[in-house]
């Protein structure tokens, strides 16, 4: 048996985590003498330049971009996201906010009288998940007992089970047409920086709803207002939005068929447990020597 | 071979209805040759007597206090309802209300500035379905990906598919204080007017939310106000009212916890479709001389 993996948790000494690290099998250790670095906030405090000796430092979000904007991100060691490990509760938000959009809900919660617009049942029909990890494939297992025609999207498009079809990033123009309600959950890179413009908003169902709970950057955002005001789509539930936060007075705050949740797609003490979990499997992974979930591809950008 | 059944379809001749019938082995015929009654519209016009000939009533809604009112429904025949034909699609908004519920999305859709209150996630929680039939059966099996906890009360409390627990009616305040979600889906009875009033509210999770789906008079609307303003509950979310429709000005509207839809959970275009199937299935049962779906209990009232 060899020596248990040196862990260092920072900042601070968060129990769950400690506790989560023990769990999967390593140590709690100082920075000078860690194999491995949990982190458990934002670039900030990042330790930098790390010791030579870390290998692997597990990062608490799921999205990475302020961690290579802080240039935190190095080629010297590998370094995971918590890509994933939140998959389960943006789901269930996202499912919320599409199921709203179908069911006219955000018109309803504003009627001050009987009489608003009738539902639409999502049933049968047809829903695209542009972006299929983790909270992608709980959306699509989520979906399934309503027999939803699922088209997934992934990078290389390799099959995601649940989905009718998956195609590569490079054919998502085929799903605008298609889907009833598109999911956005791709990670925001330079290629899917407004993934979502004019052209594309042009090219959906007059009836589609846009959900994204992914980042605001995902969606140009003056061309959704557009596209809302002209009845283009027949809706948009938005857990991120770029500008974020929304600024006062946005003409989005004033669309009817827009909802709006202010980036709370994971519940604070769910997201807790979860990044717990999260550690405890990627510590006993490494310490077995196993593949790790989440590395971040440096090229990818996620 | 024996004749096929001679079945009247009414008021009026309606393509999708009479196709249905045929397509379940029966033949359009004028009502004094028929041998049982498929009606399409209310109580109003509904014909009295019924020639002794007729033997079966097929009604076209799945709640049929109207039609006892009304003392269409006698001893001499069998009458069915449509309870659970459209119980996918009620379920479905049903669902959507849950959702919107927990995730707080009625205070999201009045927001007009960043910073609505965090959703609660439903996975994992608890979820009674007070009144599990067609419908109640349907929201079941939507909510096996999120791994609820699911409390189902039935009439005689026979163990319901999916349900972690299956009540008797006589049972029902057990799940008060449990469940994090309440889905009322039980028929109109004299038994069910006011199945929730002020005692009972007081007996829920204060973050619990309410939902009903079924008819106005399961809730006492007083109680059910002062419950919200008092924030004994975190929410409401119905589909039916009690006075219904809603009088403008009523307190329910101006309740930030509150969400009203305007008794829309069956979209027309897919009630149409969906008695059309209950019809012809019946109509193939009756041939056959075997049970009929939904035959209407007069001792119990539905």
């Amino acid at each position: 048996v060899s020596d248990p993996v040196a862990v260092h948790v920072g900042p601070g000494a968060p129990e769950r985590l400690l506790a989560a690290v023990r769990e999967g099998g390593g140590e709690p250790a100082a920075l000078d003498e860690a194999d491995a670095v949990v982190w458990n906030e934002g670039p900030g405090d990042f330790p930098s330049p790390l010791p030579d000796r870390v290998r692997w430092v597990q990062l608490p979000s799921a999205g990475v971009e302020a961690w290579f904007a802080a240039a935190v991100i190095d080629r010297d060691r590998t370094f995971t996201s918590a890509a994933g490990a939140y998959g389960r509760g943006v789901a269930e938000h996202a499912f919320a906010l599409a199921l709203a959009a179908t069911h006219r809900l955000p018109e309803a919660a504003r009627a001050e009288r009987w009489g608003a617009p009738e539902p639409r049942a999502l049933t049968g029909d047809t829903v695209a998940v542009v972006g299929a990890g983790g909270i992608g494939r709980e959306l699509i297992a989520m979906l399934a007992p309503l027999d939803a025609e699922v088209l997934a999207v992934t990078r290389r498009g390799h099959p995601v089970p649940g989905a009718t079809r998956t195609l590569p990033a490079d054919r998502t123009h085929e799903v605008w047409p298609l889907a009833a309600v598109i999911v956005l959950a791709a990670p925001a890179t330079a290629a899917t920086r407004h993934l979502v413009g004019r052209d594309q908003l042009a090219a959906m169902r007059r009836d589609a709803v846009l959900v994204n709970v992914a980042r605001g950057s995902l969606i140009d955002t003056d061309a959704l207002v557009e596209a809302l005001a002209q009845e283009r789509i027949a809706g948009a539930a938005l857990d991120v939005t770029d500008p974020e936060p929304l600024p006062d007075g946005h003409p989005l705050w004033r669309e009817p068929r827009a909802l709006i949740t202010p980036h709370v797609a994971n519940p604070a003490g769910a997201d807790e447990r979860a990044y717990a979990d999260h550690v405890r499997e990627n510590v006993g992974r490494f310490a077995a020597g196993r593949d790790l979930l989440a590395p971040i591809d440096l090229d990818a950008g996620y």
